[in-house]
């Protein structure tokens, strides 16, 4: 039996600024990507974050990301390796205190925003991410965009990744992500896109927008949980994969059904 | 044979901003309280710091305060015992990170100013430290003023705790520090500061502003590195501290000693 | 003809957060306090605030806060007289740049949260308020609770004042507001609160919690635009007003119209 | 007789931490660049510098910056037009404020590390600087990089703009600054360099890293204040200059001169 995670960003609320409907979200996710209060996020929301997992039996991962609030962590900067390294190591190391305090395991670490989008084309933040997780625990399992070169490092490192895929987005022939800005870069047809998923899933393949089949792996599926909508299609998209006998479940599992 | 603790708060640069004499006062010290990016410091000060403390066999404190970088963690901020405790566990969480990054403890934690002094008066405040502590690892030693809340509160929920005295406050009959503003609450000279340190370690008591004594606790005597007055007083300190026969050395050996 | 201003806070957006119902609650309202980037908002959104005022003319009012945005600018902190001067002059500076960038007046300026409730009972607080305003524009009104310190510095520097009443609070007997911990201190139903600022308006003077009356000056009645209630209520309070022959006008014109 | 303006970064000190020799460099200097709190400096230390750029009649302007204190606004960030604009909008209307409290003129506006070396290179970055500048105060000017975007987008929107020069940096033969990885870039002698910027104000042109020379417009020498070297520095060209008949003088006495 095929076994998929389904992860979303939780906890990203700030003060008195709510954001996300993590609520809603929660039920239909195995895995939470928790922000750590540099690109959103403070220490009371990631205590509340960490407890809402705890009780919906979600596994959970650190979001670190850019020190820019104002600008959501969205914003490329131009930070070192090592600035990246130690940046990612003191959130990862905040939201572990949540966990012990809370009894529960962190098992994975996603970068967010434009750190995770830097790092996946950019070999040395990749490997400095990498390096910084396994110092802290080598444990911990690295998520990242299927094909990127947070994968690479990953295995470099002697880290264990898990890679992601997106409902939403087309492909390039390379396997990455279509630019934004290009058109047919977004899957609207909520069907279609729930049709490729359980293609990568099944088949490890997508349809790039050229036409030509991509080579691409499915551990994890990327959600949304910033709207009724968004929320709406992680129901509709869990339903089908248990109909399609593919098993939900957190991220660890998958990738040690993998090695099998 | 008598032990003390000689700590010091070091980490505390941030940014382009340098602050402190870390590298000068480290070699008289044997714990350091370490700033966690909330009222100083930042990943790339912490990690330097965890290294340079672990290079001079120093033990390593968390030193959390408020979320007030311009106020340098200094100013009394009305904050709930909630926000404190989740406040506390983030930031000693970011600092372990750095430890295990390092192969290092960690062995205490510290409130630093406003936070300090608030929860040293405040019994809510006090117990929201020492629980939210306790909950994330409950070997940590909470570093506090002799007579204190937060001693208090440490033993009410069962975690260690150190006491700390200072070398150059004078101190009222009920064994508080009298007030910067009061006439007489610093010890200008050095030699009677010293004196009195002593005193404390060996009689545990030292004598109040009025002239009566009062009891105190020293496991720790709390030094200054901001500047080259404060590093020769440390050297100074250090030196007749080994002369009389008193060992320093890091606080989890002087509160194992107590316990005999 | 009696006037009166209805002020809410507007702007208190940042970044991805999106905070306040402005475009809904703008139509019923005669002066904007736009918060300054300290407590909430960011350029951007202080830019586009500013354009929404001109565009529905409405009067605009610079909202400073305490450096404490997770807090929401809510929580007390022990600033000095000092500190809070620059803080001002440095908010309504910022807020008076988008002004003159779009060609409108800044009218007034009202502290935010803490700052307004600390100074409003703290006369050296209020003064250096007072005189920060008046340093940098002696024509600027400052808004401030009815009987408060804030009114008072602003006379003592001879800068010119208007006097804020709360449509749903309860007052003391010496016209400060219940405090919201005390049973009675919130005016729950809304026809009953209406009722009360017609009143003190017409009369200036408004029942207290223990029965008695209390001397109050309405040149501005405080509104808030964060939910759909706050809206509803907003709407029903300006058509009241409209219904007893009450005119709706900017600060400026009340006060100006109080001296005659 | 030659005219040349002497601009120097002040005001970069935050809280607790002090940076620069402010206090020692501006006896030399004829105008300041004053943070403005994003990329450094803090409400209480611009009021402070706005009063002594006043007590010794130094000219003062503004120095906005990315809100990215703890990289001192250095590092490169992908901002859009449209934020740069609001964002140096936003700084030099805190800055005025303190420049009508103190009842002097804000003269200039420069840009600050990463945003005046991105804005030198891209002309929307540098034409949504001018416009935003201009549409506050269309007499403030405009200090950038002879040669760079920031002059052409003045021009183009109407501003005045002044064209600094760096003594210590060599130039390419398009008159760019050799980047600061390249070998040479640095000029270390400093009579050579004090030599060049003689020439550069004298004859409008300075020999390139070729050794071809480049024409250059030297309004403004760009002077450090951050050691006793560089203060030193200061000094000593402030000196050569005046033998050299070179009349140091405010950035608007020079444009005015070079006008006629």
């Amino acid at each position: 039996m095929k076994k998929v995670d389904l992860n979303c960003d939780l906890g990203e609320s700030f003060g008195n600024y709510i954001c996300g409907m993590d609520d809603k979200v929660i039920p239909y996710i195995s895995s939470a990507n928790v922000a750590c209060g540099f690109h959103a996020s403070d220490p009371s929301v990631m205590s509340e974050t960490v407890k809402m997992c705890k009780d919906m039996s979600v596994s959970i991962g650190a979001h670190p990301g850019y020190a820019d609030l104002v600008g959501f962590g969205r914003r490329n900067m131009n930070v070192s390796p090592k600035e990246v390294k130690v940046m990612v190591q003191y959130q990862l190391g905040a939201l572990s205190a949540f966990c012990k305090a809370n009894g529960v395991e962190l098992s994975h670490v996603k970068p967010h925003g434009a750190m995770y989008n830097m790092a996946g084309k950019d070999m040395k933040l990749a490997e400095a991410i990498a390096e910084g997780i396994y110092e802290v625990d080598p444990d911990l399992i690295l998520l990242g965009l299927s094909g990127s070169c947070l994968i690479d490092a990953a295995e470099q490192t002697g880290l264990k990744s898990a890679s992601e895929v997106f409902a939403d987005r087309a492909y390039e022939e390379d396997g990455s992500l279509v630019a934004r800005t290009k058109p047919g870069a977004m899957i609207t047809d909520e069907d279609e896109a729930i049709k490729r998923v359980i293609e990568m899933i099944k088949s490890g393949t997508v349809t790039s927008i050229t036409g030509k089949p991509v080579e691409v792996k499915a551990d994890s599926i990327c959600l949304h949980g910033d709207g009724p909508k968004a929320v709406a299609f992680a129901e509709k998209i869990s339903k089908r994969l248990i109909e399609e006998n593919i098993e939900i479940c957190p991220i660890k599992e998958v990738i040690e059904s993998g090695e099998d």
